[in-house]
C-alpha cells in the first residue's frame, strides 16, 4: 500500500512507494520512453492492461476488445490504490494515511503512430468527454477531496510510454499547488468581490497581446507572468469552479479550442514535450463564487533547476507576448 | 533590463527576461552541456568572465589572472541586475517591477575535470568559507531580501558549464517557496512554542532510521516526507535562523558534513546529476525564533511531470528509509 506522508513544515504531502522500491541502480540517467515490446495500449493488447472502466466504441464491439475510439482503464502501477481505509495516523510529530485514490489512464486513440498527437475534431471531442465523463464519475465517491487530470508527452514531460494517453489521479486530501490557487482567489474576492480568473480574461481580451486563440465560450491566452517559455492556458469565458460542470454546449468548443491550441504549440515548437493539468475547484465546491477552472499547458523546453527549485522563482527567456505572437503566426493544419 | 511579474492568483513572481529572447528555435530538445570551444571558469581564462568579485589566491598571485583556488564572479548573463531602482509599478490588476538584485558564480575549483566534484577537505572548506563570505557580503546591501545559494550539477539538474560551480542570487523579494516555509514554522511555533526544525532533527536523531551522518555541530538525513529518491538535508544541530550567523568554529563541520554526505551520494548513485540550495532566513530576520536553516540536496533521478506540477504532490519510489541504508551502506572514500 502506498503511503502518504506530510512535510511538517510546509505541509506538502507527498506519495511514498512502498512496493517495487527503486535503489542506486534502478534511475536511468537518460530518460527514454520504452520503445521495445508490446505496447499495452495498442488495439488487440487489450488483455494487458486491468479491465477497462469505460470505452467509447463501435457498434456491436466488447469491452476489453479492439473496436474502441477512447478507453480508460486503472494504471497497472497506480501511485494511490483504489480499495482501503484512509486509516490517518501520527508518528511523533510526522502525519501519514494510507495512500488510497484512484489512478486511471486514458488511452486517447488507437493510433500508435499519429502525427504529433494532432488530432481530427471528433477525436478531441471523445478525448474531452472522456475527461468529463470520468471526473463526472469518480466526483461521487466520497473519499476523494480531489480529481486531477493532466497529460505527460514525451520523455522530458515524464511519459513513460509513448502510445498517446492522457491520466487522472483522484486524491484524499486536497492538494497545496490547488490549495495556493483557492487561497489566492479567495483573498482576491474578498478585496475585490470579484473572481480574479474574470479579471485576468477581461484584461488580456482588452488587451489582446497576449490572446492566442478565442471561440465562444473559451480564451486560450500565454499568461502575463508565465513560468516557462510558450506557457498557454486555456480558461472559460464565462464564470465556472469546476469542470465538471461544463455545459454540454460547452464542450464541442473546449475540444476545439484544446485542439487548436495544441495544434500551434505542436507546430511553432517542432514537437516538443508538454504537460497540461486541468485545474478545477476541489471537489467540495466551497469555493464556487471565486475559483475559476482552466488548463494549464506547459511546453517543456527549458530545464528547472536550484533558483526554481529553491526559491519558487521562474526565469523564462521568452516574454508571453513574444511567445504568442509566434503561435499567432503560426500556420496551423 | 529584466522584468519582475507577479502572478494574481498565486501570487508567484517570475524573471521575464528581456534581452536575447529566446524563440521557437532555440531550444534544444535533448539537454546538453556545451562542451566546446574555451571554458571561462578554467584559470588561464580570467578575461572570458567579467572582473572578479573575490578569490581565494595563492600568495603573490593577482586578481583576474590564475593562481586561485575558489573564484567569485558575476554572471556574464544575469537573472537579475545589480544597478537600478526596482521601478514598481502596476498595469491593470498586474503588478511588476525591475529585475534588480544579484546574480554571481562560485567557481569551486580551477580543477575543470575534478572526479565527481569530491573535494578534498580543504578545497571543500574554502567553497563553504566564500558561500559564508558573499552571503555576508551581500546581506549588508539593503535592497535585498533574500539570498539564494545554490548548485546545479549535470545538465539534467539545470547545469549550462561542465566547470564545477555554484551560484548566488540575492532578490528584492522574498521567494514564494521560501515564505511557505516561514510560515509553515510560524504556524508550529505559535503552536507548539518550538522551532519545528529542532523538532525534526530531535526526532530524526532519536529514531536514527533516517540519518546518514552526524557531526559535532550538523546532521544529515533522509528527510520523513522526501520528495525524491534520495534526497537528503543537512541542518545545525543548535537554533539557528540565519546560514550567515555560523560559527568560525562550526564552518569546518559543515564542510566536512557536506562533503562527506555529496561523497556518500556521488558514489552510491554513481555521479547523478543534482541540485542542493542553501535554505536560510529572509535578510530581515524577523522569523529568528523559529526558522532554521539547512540545505536540501536533491539528486535528479526522476522527472517531474504533470501530476507533480499540477498539485505540488510528489511521488518517490524510494522510501527515504531505504535510502538512508544505500547511503549508509555506500564505501565513500
Amino acid at each position: 500500500m502506498p503511503q502518504l506522508r506530510k512535510d511538517p513544515v510546509t505541509k506538502r504531502w507527498v506519495i511514498i512507494v512502498h512496493e517495487n522500491i527503486r535503489g542506486p541502480g534502478d534511475f536511468r540517467m537518460v530518460p527514454e520512453i520504452v520503445k521495445s515490446g508490446t505496447c499495452p495500449f495498442c488495439p488487440g493488447n487489450e488483455a494487458l492492461t486491468p479491465a477497462e472502466v469505460m470505452s467509447y466504441r463501435e457498434p456491436n464491439t466488447t469491452p476489453n476488445q479492439s473496436g474502441w475510439r477512447v478507453r480508460v482503464v486503472p494504471n497497472r502501477y497506480p501511485a494511490l490504490q483504489i480499495e482501503g481505509d484512509l486509516d490517518r495516523t501520527g508518528l511523533g510529530l510526522y502525519d501519514m494515511m494510507n495512500g488510497i485514490g484512484a489512478h486511471e489512464v486514458i488511452i486517447e486513440t488507437p493510433d500508435h503512430e499519429i502525427i504529433g498527437e494532432i488530432y481530427d475534431r471528433q477525436q478531441m471531442l471523445k478525448i474531452v468527454n472522456a475527461y468529463v465523463d470520468r471526473y463526472r464519475d469518480l466526483k461521487r465517491d466520497r473519499r476523494f477531496r480531489y480529481i486531477l487530470l493532466f497529460k505527460n508527452k514525451g520523455a522530458a514531460a515524464g511519459a513513460s510510454l509513448d502510445h498517446p494517453h492522457s491520466q487522472l489521479i483522484a486524491t484524499p486530501i486536497i492538494p497545496k499547488r490547488v490549495m495556493e490557487e483557492v487561497e489566492g482567489a479567495r483573498q482576491y474576492y474578498y478585496y475585490k468581490e470579484r473572481c480574479v480568473f474574470c479579471d485576468i480574461i477581461r484584461q488580456e481580451l482588452s488587451s489582446g497581446t497576449r490572446i492566442i486563440h478565442e471561440t465562444e465560450h473559451f480564451v486560450a491566452f500565454a499568461p502575463f507572468a508565465s513560468r516557462f517559455p510558450f506557457e498557454t492556458w486555456i480558461a472559460p469565458k464565462d464564470h465556472k469552479a469546476s469542470f465538471g460542470d461544463i455545459e454540454e454546449s460547452e464542450i464541442e468548443g473546449l475540444a476545439d479550442t484544446l485542439r487548436e491550441t495544441l495544434g500551434r504549440l505542436i507546430k511553432t515548437l517542432n514537437h516538443p514535450p508538454f504537460n497540461y493539468i486541468i485545474h478545477t475547484s476541489p471537489c467540495d465546491e466551497l469555493c464556487a463564487e471565486y475559483y475559476h477552472w482552466h488548463i494549464e499547458i506547459m511546453p517543456r523546453l527549458t530545464k528547472v533547476a536550484g533558483f526554481e527549485w529553491g526559491s519558487g522563482f521562474y526565469v523564462n527567456p521568452t516574454p508571453p507576448e513574444q511567445a504568442a505572437a509566434f503561435l499567432l503566426k503560426s500556420n496551423f493544419l
